[in-house]
């Protein structure tokens, strides 16, 4: 089987027009099929500022009301989405911007208001990813680029967390490819110790993972992401990376195995 | 050949949930293959206003700075595209929504800043039309929904005047299908006497249309989407019609003619 790599972007990198088009210009020249996925938080977070919404979070996830899904889907789907695209085409990648709606790529289903309501935001099984349309468009030679937004069918928009956005299309592609699943961020790695960013744990297994929650290694803002990873690998995904998205074409970063 | 419905709604309706909704319906009842192009002008004016950010627009079409290009595509391709996407997949219509740099669809050159600086609009070439990619969607039963934003090979995305994305796409389509170009607006059709709704004009010819220019009764909105229209004839569209958006399923309003 391709090897086909899934890849997260996110942080302050979507955020920075230069760095977003070195990172893209690496992610080009990574070997082989490609999906990318990007955030995009922080822009959407000046959005609502700047149009006078109050940004609520809880446990690090934004708590999604009408007038914030309208900002996401206009700053993730509309502003980035396509800025990356017409980068990615500038760069000689030809890609194409996707939504969860479009082709029905990635449906969702809004979260039960119990116990907390977050609003229009929708929770994705991996089992309902249409991999067999994004697997027409990288045999056409497409690289498809997601934003966090899903729907549900009942017709609603929904707002996503990109981490969990890339493990359910990887999962997904799975049945398909090979699948490397990397989330790049702005640190090397997951840090043994968050002083020192040379302290790259370089693998770390299931059994690691619950020792350094344990102890207090992996911290709250952490522990989300390594667990979509460890989700990923259980449900098929062959290898998740957790690295500096300067890195991406290095072996750096933490590897997860189960 | 099969018949190709290519159509474009702008005005009031994109602006209406419910009429956009009920519109959305409609074209999904249409019979055969479709493309649905979208504007969204008056969004785009209420959220520059909304973030102080003037528009200006000469002779009919929206002088372009970044600011401006910025709002255009979070709201064209952001937040109408996939709020229409969300609805035909609601109501059994399997859609992708683009803009002209996904998967290359429609690339642009950016107007020339003589004599009048647009900013960034850009001017469609129909034969560089990835017509290829977009009968691929078709021929999967996708029903492309596109957006008036395109790109330069430079990276720069543009901002293109719908009704030129129209007939640009629909002159592109024309190779592969025999090609109707619906323009969908809030008037019956052409009419006689604007005062009076019922005096559609049924059809026009080429004689005709100079005719009606030189008398006045064709007016300087009408003029730029009839000169789409016939362009578009010219160049291989089968039929072009102007009508009322409610009436798209019917034989109703302007047929125009070579």
């Amino acid at each position: 089987m391709k090897v086909l790599n899934v890849v997260k972007i996110g942080g302050n990198v979507v955020d920075n027009p230069e760095a977003l088009e070195r990172f893209l210009i690496m992610f080009n020249k990574t070997e082989g099929p490609k999906i990318l996925i990007h955030g995009g938080g922080i822009l959407a977070s000046e959005m609502s500022e700047t149009l006078g919404i109050k940004t609520v979070m809880k446990d690090g996830r934004r708590v999604t009301d009408a007038e914030t899904l309208k900002i996401c889907t206009m700053v993730y789907a509309g502003w980035i989405n396509k800025s990356i695209v017409a980068t990615l085409q500038k760069i000689g990648c030809d890609s194409l911007g996707l939504s969860g709606a479009d082709a029905g790529c990635v449906p969702a289903k809004r979260r039960s208001p119990e116990p907390f309501d977050f609003g229009f935001v929708g929770d994705v099984n991996p089992a309902e990813v249409n991999s067999g349309f994004i697997s027409s468009l990288i045999g056409r030679g497409i690289t498809p680029v997601f934003c966090p937004v899903t729907y549900e069918k009942s017709g609603n928009l929904l707002n996503t967390n990109a981490d969990t956005m890339a493990s359910s299309i990887a999962i997904a592609m799975s049945h398909h490819y090979y699948t490397r699943l990397v989330y790049c961020f702005e640190k090397k790695g997951v840090l043994y110790d968050q002083a020192n960013e040379e302290s790259v744990i370089p693998l770390i297994n299931t059994e690691g993972y619950n020792r350094l929650k344990k102890e207090g290694v992996v911290t709250a803002g952490m522990i989300p992401k390594l667990d979509n990873a460890y989700y990923a690998l259980k449900k098929g995904v062959s290898e998740v990376y957790i690295k500096e998205w300067t890195a991406i074409a290095h072996k750096a970063g933490t590897m997860l195995k189960l």
